[in-house]
C-alpha cells in the first residue's frame, strides 16, 4: 500500500528561505515561542504522526465509510484511536489562543499542520477542520460566557464542532434559509429546520458537537439580511461545561458520496432543539463568514494536497514500471525495458503534478502571512488592521481556492495516467485522489462562486480593478529586480508582460460590464483561471529567484534540490503558463454566444 | 432517477443533412438493405430499448456491481433479462455478415446503434462491444471451420467473446508478454498464463464465452514478433457446435475500479487451457489489431456518450434549480431565485458539455464512413481498398480517441459542477458519469499513447506529414466555399488559418525531431489535443454550414434547431477554440523543460 511523506524538505524551502517566516513570526505577538527551532519540531512532529498514523487509514477508511445506526455515526477502523492521538497530541490547539488552552502560535502554522494532514488523510483531516471555523466563530462572535464554556473543550479536540448552512433548496444562495429560532423565556432558542452536507454532523471522535447554525427569527427581514447565528450543541453543557441533556439535533442519514468516504457528511435535523444566539441578530451572515477568507485557504490546500499526494506515488510508480523503450535511445538496456520515468510525455505528466504541488504550495504559503496578520488584528481587537489584512486576502483567496483545487484535481487526474489502466483500480489509492479531491471544487463556493465573487466582488465593485493593480505592482516590481539575472531574465519579462495585460484584460472587462452586466458571469471563469496562472507564475519566479540566488552563493550543498526548482519553473512557465493566453482570449469573447439561445432550445429531445 | 433520451434529432441531423449517410448506404453493398426507413426505425428502436431498458440499469448496475462467488461471475440485477432482450431484437447481429445470422448492414449503424447503448448504460455494453472485437477477429483471421463454429453463436449473441492481452507485467508494452502456447499432436495448443483487466472475461449473460487470447509459441522470437494468436473458448464446442467440456480458463479474481461497476473486469488464468491458433504464427499482434482503429473509435464514443448524457441532466437540473438573480436583472420575478440557466457562468458550462457532445458525435459519424469503406474492403476481400480506409481512419482515430474521451471527462465533470455540491452526491447519477469515463482515457491505448501513435507513427512516421497536408487541404477546400457567406466568414477564416498553422507546426516539429527524437514524445500530447480542437472546429462549421442554409431555404421548419446549431458553433470557436493555440506554444517549447531534471532529483523527501 503507497504512503505519504511529509515534503518537509520543500515547506522549509518556502519557510526559511523564500517567504522568510522566522523574521515575520518574530513580528507577530503570537509567534514569541514560533521560534525556527519550534517550527522546525512541530513540522516534523506533525509530519510523523501524518505519515505512521494517518497515512496507513488512507484507503481503509474509503473501502469501510462511516455507519450510521439508530441515530449514532461510526467512523471507519482506527479513526478513534488516532483522533485520541491527535487530541494526545495537543493539535487541535496549535493556533487557539492559549486563554482557552490553545498554544497560541501564529495561525499560519495551523495551516501548514493541515497541508500534511489533509493530505495524508483529508477525510480524517475534516474532523479537527471544521471544528476549527466552529471555533473561529465563537471566538470572535461568542459572549464572554459562550467562549469559556465552548472554547476549551473544543480546543482540547474533546469536542468537534461544525457549521450548519445548506439546507435542500439552497446552498449558495443562503438567503433561501428557512431553519427557524423561536425565543424562549430564558434567553435560549427553539431550532427546527433541516441542513444538509454537514460535514462531521454525527460521529463517534468526541464527547459533544457544537452545531453553528444559521436560522430565521420571527419576524426576520427576507433573504440575506434576516439570518441569524446560533451554537446548538448535541448535547447542552451542565453548569460543570460538562455534557448534560441530549439536544434535539439528530442525525437523519448520511450521503452516500464519490469520495471523502470517511468524513461523515450529515442530513441534520433539527427538532425544536435548543440553540443559543451568537453574535447580532439578523446578522448571522456577517459572523459566519468572518473568517471565510481562512475557510477557503483551508479548502485551497484540498489542491495542493492531492497534487503532492497523487505526485508522490505517481513517480514511485513512474520509476519502477517499465514499458517500451525512450525515443532517444535505450536508457537501461539491460532491462527488458525502460522505465516510464524516461519516456518524456510520462515526464510531461509528473512535471504537471509537481508544478501544481510545489507552485501551489508556495501561494499558500505566502497567503498564509496575511492570514496571520488578519488573525493578529482580530486577537488584538484591532478591526481595522484585521480588515486590511482580511482585504488583500479577499483578494487572494478566490484565486487559490478556485485555481488551485482545480489544478489540484487535475493534477490527481494525471496521477491516474501516469498508471495507465492501472490507476482505475482501487487498491493502487490513486483514483480515490481524483474522487475525494472533486469535492474541493465544490464546497465552501464552486469554482463559478469564487470566480464570481473575484472578478464581480473583489475586482470590480470593491476596487475597480484596485486589486489587480496593487497586486500586480508588486509583481512588476520583484520581476524588475530580476531583469539583470541571465537564468531570471526570462521569467522576469514573461511576468511583466503579464502584469499589464492582466491589467489591461480587467480594464476591458470593467468597460464592457457597463454596458452588460452578464460579462461578469460569462467572463468570470475565465478571468479566475488566468489570475491563477499569473499568480503562481509570480510564485515559482520567487522560487526560481532564490534557487538561483542559493546556486550562485551557497555552494554544492543542496544545489540539486535547487537546479530542480529552476528546472520546474522553467516547465511550469514553457508548458503550463501558455494556458493564460487562451484563458484571456476565452474571457474577452462576446456575451452573445453564451446568452443568445433560449433556455428551451438548448436541447431537442423530442 | 434520471433517464437517457436518444438524440434522434441530432442524429438524423448529421446522417441525413451532414453527411449524406443515405446516398453514402447507397452506394455501399452493405447498404442495400440500409434505406433511410429502415435506418430510421432502427435508431428509433434502438433508442427506445435503450432508454427504457438499459438506462433504467444505469445507476443499479452501479451500486451492485458484479460478483465473484465460486468462480461464477453475477452481473448486477436485471441485465441478464436486458441482455435477453438485446439478443432476442437480434442487435448483436446488426452489422455482421448475413452468412453468420447477421443483418449485414454496414458497420456504421452498429456504432450509431453503441453510442446509444454506451450513452445510456456503458458498463451493460461492454458485454456485446468485446464481443463484437472478437467476431471481427475471427472473421478476418480465422479458418473457415473457425469461422462456422463461432461466428454464429456470437452473432446471434448467445456467446460472448473477448480480447486477452494485457498481463500484470504489460499493458501498453505487449512485448513483455510472457503467456504460453505449446502445439499439442491434435493441432490444438496449451494455453498457460495469466491475463489482467478482461472485459467480460466472466459472467452470468452467454452459455459460453469465446477469449482471443495473445500468448508465445515455444522458441518464437523475442518481443513483439513473437506473439501468437489464440481462440480459447471457456466450453470447446462439441461436434454440433454446441457448449461441451469446460476449458481450463478461470476467473481469478475481480477487479475494484473506480467506475463501470457492472462491467466484469476479470483476472483471467490459463491453466493449460486448450487454444486454437488463429491467424499465421506470430502474427498475432498485427491480426489483433486488425480491427483496432474501430475498437477505438468504439472507444471514442465513450467521450460523446457521456458528455450527452452529463448534459442532458445538467440541463434539467439547470432548469429546475433556483438560485441568486442573474446578473442582468431578474429573470424570473415571480419566484424566490432565478433558474440557474439564466447565469452565464452556468451557461458556459452547459454549451461546454453541448458543444463536446454534439461536435463529437460529429466527428465520429464522419469517421464512420471511412469505416464502412474499410469494412467493405475486407468483407470483397479488396485488401489494398481495406487499407486505404485504414490508413485514413489511422490518423483520425487516435484524434478521436484521444481528445473525444479526455474532453468527454472534461464534460462529465462540468455536469458535475452545474450540480454544485449535489454533483458528489451519489444518487444524482452525476458522479457516476465521472467515474465510469475516466477509464476511456486509459484503456485502447491511454491518452498518451494515442499521441505517440498520431504524431510519432501516423504523421511523422508513416506520412512525412502527409496526413496533415491531405486532411487540412479537405479542410481548407470547405472553408474557403463558406468565405462568402457573411454566417459562416468567421468559421472559414478561422479555419484556414488553422489549417495552415497545422502543417507549421507539423513542418516544425519534424525538423526538430530529426535533431531530437525526443522532440515527438514531448510535443505527442499538446499536438494530439491541438489536432483534436481544430478537427471539431472543422465539423462545427459543416454543421453550421447546413444550419445556415437551412435557415435560408428550408423555410421556418426546425429553424430553432438550426439557429441552436449556429449559436453552438459560434461559442465552440469563440470560447473553446483558444485552447488549441495554447498547445500550438507548448508543443514547440524545448524539450530541456521535461528531459534536463534527472529521476532521482525530481522529488526530496528525506
Amino acid at each position: 500500500m503507497p504512503t505519504y511523506k511529509a515534503p518537509l524538505r520543500d515547506m522549509k524551502f518556502l519557510l526559511n528561505e523564500v517567504f522568510d517566516y522566522p523574521r515575520h513570526y518574530a513580528s507577530l505577538a503570537s509567534g514569541e515561542n514560533a521560534t525556527p527551532d519550534i517550527v522546525d519540531a512541530i513540522l516534523s512532529e506533525c509530519g510523523r504522526f501524518c505519515e505512521d498514523v494517518l497515512s496507513p487509514l488512507y484507503q481503509s477508511g474509503d473501502e469501510e465509510g462511516c455507519k450510521l445506526e439508530n441515530g449514532e455515526v461510526t467512523t471507519p477502523k482506527g479513526f478513534k484511536e488516532a483522533y485520541a492521538q491527535y487530541v494526545a497530541g495537543g493539535w487541535q490547539g496549535l493556533s487557539a489562543p492559549e486563554a482557552f488552552g490553545g498554544q497560541g502560535l501564529p495561525a499560519s502554522l495551523g495551516l501548514f499542520k493541515q497541508e500534511m494532514m489533509g493530505t495524508a488523510n483529508w477525510s480524517f483531516s475534516m474532523y479537527p477542520g471544521l471544528s476549527i471555523g466552529a471555533m473561529n466563530t465563537i471566538f470572535l462572535h461568542g459572549s464572554d460566557e459562550q467562549k469559556q464554556i465552548y472554547l476549551p473543550p473544543l480546543t482540547e479536540g474533546r469536542w468537534g464542532g461544525t457549521m450548519c448552512l445548506t439546507e435542500p433548496q439552497c446552498g449558495t444562495d443562503l438567503g433561501q434559509v428557512k431553519t427557524k429560532a423561536e425565543p424562549q423565556a430564558d434567553g435560549s432558542y427553539r431550532v427546527t429546520g433541516t441542513k444538509i452536507f454537514i460535514s462531521s454532523g454525527e460521529h463517534d471522535l468526541t464527547e459533544n458537537i457544537v452545531h453553528v447554525v444559521l436560522a430565521r427569527l420571527p419576524d426576520a427581514p427576507k433573504g440575506t439580511r434576516g439570518i441569524s447565528l446560533f451554537i446548538v450543541p448535541k448535547f447542552l453543557p451542565d453548569e460543570n461545561g460538562d455534557v448534560g441533556q441530549r439536544n434535539g439535533v439528530t442525525c437523519g442519514s448520511l450521503e452516500k458520496k464519490m469520495g471523502i468516504k470517511a468524513s461523515a457528511t450529515c442530513v441534520m435535523n433539527f427538532d425544536d432543539a435548543t440553540g443559543y444566539l451568537i453574535g447580532p441578530e439578523n446578522q448571522g451572515l456577517e459572523c459566519m463568514f468572518t473568517f471565510m477568507n481562512t475557510a477557503r485557504i483551508g479548502t485551497a490546500i484540498q489542491g495542493v494536497g492531492p497534487a503532492e499526494l497523487s505526485y508522490q506515488w505517481a513517480l514511485d510508480y513512474a520509476r519502477d514500471r517499465r514499458s517500451m523503450r525512450s525515443l532517444s535511445g535505450k536508457k537501461e538496456p539491460d532491462q527488458v525495458a525502460d522505465s516510464l520515468i524516461h519516456h518524456a510525455d510520462v515526464r510531461r505528466m509528473l512535471l504537471t503534478q509537481k508544478a501544481i504541488a510545489e507552485g501551489g504550495r508556495a501561494m499558500l504559503y505566502y497567503a498564509a502571512r496575511l492570514a496571520d496578520h488578519m488573525v493578529e488584528g482580530h486577537e488584538q481587537g484591532d478591526s481595522k488592521k484585521a480588515e486590511a489584512y482580511d482585504d488583500k486576502l479577499g483578494f487572494l483567496t478566490p484565486i487559490l481556492k478556485g485555481f488551485l483545487t482545480e489544478l489540484g484535481y487535475e493534477a490527481a487526474n494525471q496521477g491516474v495516467q501516469v498508471f495507465g489502466g492501472h490507476g482505475y483500480i482501487r487498491e493502487h489509492g490513486m483514483e480515490q485522489i481524483i474522487r475525494d479531491t472533486k469535492i474541493a471544487t465544490l464546497y465552501e463556493g464552486t469554482t463559478g462562486i469564487q470566480a464570481l465573487d473575484l472578478l464581480g466582488r473583489k475586482v470590480l465593485m470593491m476596487t475597480q480593478g484596485g486589486a489587480v493593480r496593487e497586486f500586480t505592482l508588486k509583481i512588476a516590481n520583484f520581476a524588475r529586480k530580476q531583469l539583470t539575472d541571465k537564468r531570471l531574465r526570462p521569467f522576469a519579462v514573461e511576468l511583466l508582460k503579464l502584469t499589464a495585460q492582466w491589467n489591461v484584460l480587467t480594464v476591458r472587462l470593467m468597460l464592457a460590464a457597463r454596458k452588460d452586466r452578464d460579462v461578469v458571469s460569462a467572463a468570470a471563469h475565465d478571468f479566475l483561471m488566468y489570475s491563477g496562472y499569473v499568480t503562481m507564475a509570480y510564485l515559482w519566479a520567487r522560487q526560481a529567484a532564490v534557487a538561483a540566488d542559493k546556486l550562485e552563493h551557497g555552494g554544492a550543498d543542496a544545489a540539486e534540490f535547487y537546479r530542480a526548482k529552476l528546472a520546474t519553473a522553467e516547465f511550469y512557465y514553457e508548458r503550463l503558463l501558455p494556458r493564460a493566453q487562451s484563458h484571456a482570449t476565452s474571457m474577452l469573447s462576446p456575451t452573445k454566444n453564451l446568452m443568445q439561445l433560449d433556455a428551451e432550445h438548448m436541447a431537442f429531445l423530442g
